[in-house]
């Protein structure tokens, strides 16, 4: 083991380097602009990961972009089976104005990498890339046998990783799913998430007259689309920030006494965390305390919405059609499809018949809670005590990794949400960046995991 | 005369051409991005007037886009003067992706031109301009003294007319203030217009956190400044279309029974009208018909409405702000700065504690309401009778133009609102258009109207 640390220690440059690469490509998932540019990220990645050790490296195709595979598995039958999922596909990167350095050019400034994707995910991918190559080049092996699967499809609901899944099944067969994608609780608090929020993301559309109008030669004659969204908009929520959707809450599981003593031991600074927001309250649903509310509670939000003029001045138009784009988060035991369809009946009941309302559902994702007593869970509190000096916090998210439970579901393996981004690190907001610090020490954790979980298999064996 | 109507029917081919030259240059004023281009125009409408035989053309410089003069002064001391205004600027094209050709490559299709200012309001000045040119190359004179002046700034609110008619008040004085910027009742039924609604247009921002959010990590702690702003926007109205600012008809002049009886008396196609829009009923005040909504009634309208992600496919992200446009059409005596200050204070008052909420006005204009018995108007209802062989209806008008107002208390004289528009001419929206149909009649109609004002003021002097 010291032998590789030694390797990371002593790499560190090259393996910023390989990062940078790895984000200079623009793999936006979401806009169909970028297919290629995708395609070459997978093309990049899969060469990579050949060139750090990596066996039967291959590129499984979807029906959209391509999921990365790779292996190594000469640790023996006897040996635990790891199979690592991540993805390298990124969010969209506007509002650009807002980026104080070019999103693909990635930079290093305060011993932070800035860059799209940065923390979700390649950062986090390509720190268990070294760490596989750090154990290769210097013990010549793996403790376990590792299976990697990186999609290229995360941002935009994982649509055909199912299928991929289903077909490959025995190939991707493990014992233990590694994940890094989550954040840790703060700055050195090493964190495992065992739970995380599911997500229902719709988009609706209001029509109202067949084109724009002058808001003078027709105001008040007809029912403006705009004003009819915001009205129904406003219907959804409460005052007191309950949700109004029929039946929304019908299968939220409370949150337990047990699990609320346990929020309330976690360090928690309220106020510091609204001033690092610029508020001067956090606001949510009423009678929960924040964490809760962030961890063990549903919410819905505006995503986006337009409509009508939104240049510059003042343009008198009475819009033909306005629309918004609006996503729920969902917490155990609701349903993702179920949520869906009562959002669109609420909205359709809601909706005045002054208007034609369109609804789809753009994704959805059910939420997880995982086994925080597994092999790999311990193995993983081990690894990450090892890294930071510290024992690890336990944690729930406030995001979704819909994909979370298809892996659970499909391998039937335990679960590992092992992540060493910080919330701070603006995940899907202008000036994203990651921690060399975590980068490193996410190497070293991860590196210390497989070590770990060989001797605990082998305990427990 | 007779010659004047033989010129004018004779030239129409060329009249179109002048018209579509002038239709082709981009005099967006809202937009500082075409500044050069309302420049140009100004430069191209002041060289047209000379050549049409109009003297002392001149452009009047303001803190904005020039206005252009021009006059013929030679009918004579007992003679009365008109002054025609009219505007060389237009909106901005957008969605530019619904027109069915290019907003400014005039093209003449059935009957009508069509082009971005087409019938707003570069169509109406040209037919204006071609009743002189026809007047002075025919008779060789003009009937009455003459002055036009064509501003570039009504779009934006004619920012800087007011400081225009008071310095050059003594070279602006006249007996009528003539204007061709409305709307007639319908197809083949000229009008005159003896009412216009005003303006109070405000936008509203709503801020919240200080950089845009992960909606799984940070949504159900934070404020979403969109669902704010929607929640404001709902509570602006209720659910019988009565607007909520305190005060805000406290000066609405009621519809007084003669005129109910007069609005009932005018031809109106109800289900028609609402088919024309796509729509299976108009909507509005409860209490009021479809026409004393559209011209006695105050209305308040979003315009546009932006925040968060607006792009293709479904970024999770909890907006840092959004933003509205909001405007009001007023009715005699409402005040618009009145009510611009009771729109922001009923804003600041309904503005959750959780979001920081900016307020501006962008423009604002008082309704009108003009003599219908002057010498003007007179003059107007014979001239509308000879051009179209039809008694002129006597109209509202939805829309706005606040400098009636202004020019009528600093010139202190008759003002005339004969316009050639139709309200299915999709003025402020794609594919405006005009009918050339209208375009001759409107010259015609204007060549009579010189004469039948030297008459009537003959008579009355």
């Amino acid at each position: 083991m010291q032998k590789t640390l030694e390797y990371i220690e002593s790499h560190q440059d090259q393996h910023i380097r390989d990062l940078s690469e790895f984000l200079a490509i623009p793999s936006v998932s979401t806009d169909a602009e970028y297919k290629a540019d995708v395609e070459r990220c997978a093309a990049w990645l899969s060469e990579h990961l050949a060139q750090c050790g990596l066996e039967n490296v291959q590129q499984i195709p979807s029906g959209g972009h391509p999921a990365v595979y790779a292996d190594w598995l000469h640790a023996g039958s006897n040996a635990p089976t790891v199979l690592f999922y991540g993805h390298y596909d990124v969010q969209p990167v506007d509002p650009l104005d807002l980026w104080t350095s070019p999103p693909f050019e990635p930079i290093v400034k305060d011993g932070k990498i800035y860059a799209r994707g940065a923390v979700d995910d390649k950062g986090q991918v390509m720190l268990q890339i070294k760490a596989l190559e750090a154990c290769l080049r210097s013990d010549g092996r793996l403790p376990v046998n590792v299976k990697l699967l990186i999609e290229g499809e995360e941002e935009i609901g994982s649509e055909h990783l199912e299928d991929i899944l289903r077909e490959h099944r025995e190939r991707l067969a493990c014992d233990v799913i590694l994940i890094s994608d989550t954040a840790m609780f703060g700055p050195a608090m090493p964190s495992l998430v065992y739970g995380l929020r599911g997500l229902t993301y719709m988009e609706i559309t209001v029509h109202g007259p067949n084109r724009d109008l002058h808001s003078g030669s027709f105001g008040g004659a007809v029912d403006n689309p705009a004003n009819a969204l915001c009205a129904m908009i406003a219907q959804l929520k409460d005052a007191f920030g309950r949700i109004q959707i029929p039946g929304f809450y019908d299968s939220v599981r409370s949150v337990s006494e047990t699990e609320r003593r346990e929020l309330q031991r976690l360090p928690w600074d309220e106020q510091g965390y609204a001033d690092s927001l610029g508020l001067a309250h956090t606001n949510g649903e009423f009678g929960y305390s924040t964490l809760e509310r962030l961890w063990a509670r549903p919410t819905l939000d505006v995503n986006g919405i337009w409509g009508g003029f939104t240049g510059e001045g003042a343009k008198t138009v009475l819009p033909a059609k306005a629309s918004a784009k609006i996503s729920m988060r969902l917490v155990p035991d609701q349903d993702c499809h179920d949520i869906a369809e009562k959002f669109e009946q609420y909205i359709r009941t809601i909706a005045p018949p002054t208007v034609r309302v369109e609804v789809q559902s753009l994704h959805g994702g059910n939420p997880a809670l995982t086994e925080i007593d597994s092999v790999g869970m311990r193995a993983a509190m081990r690894a990450l005590e090892l890294a930071y000096g510290r024992k690890p916090f336990l944690q729930r998210e406030g995001g979704s990794i819909p994909i979370v439970l298809v892996l659970q579901e499909i391998l039937a393996a335990d679960t590992v949400l092992m992540g060493f981004g910080l919330n701070t690190e603006n995940t899907h907001s202008p000036n994203e960046h990651f921690s060399l610090a975590n980068y490193k020490s996410g190497s070293i954790a991860t590196a210390h995991f497989y070590h770990e979980l060989l001797n605990l298999s082998a305990g427990s064996a």
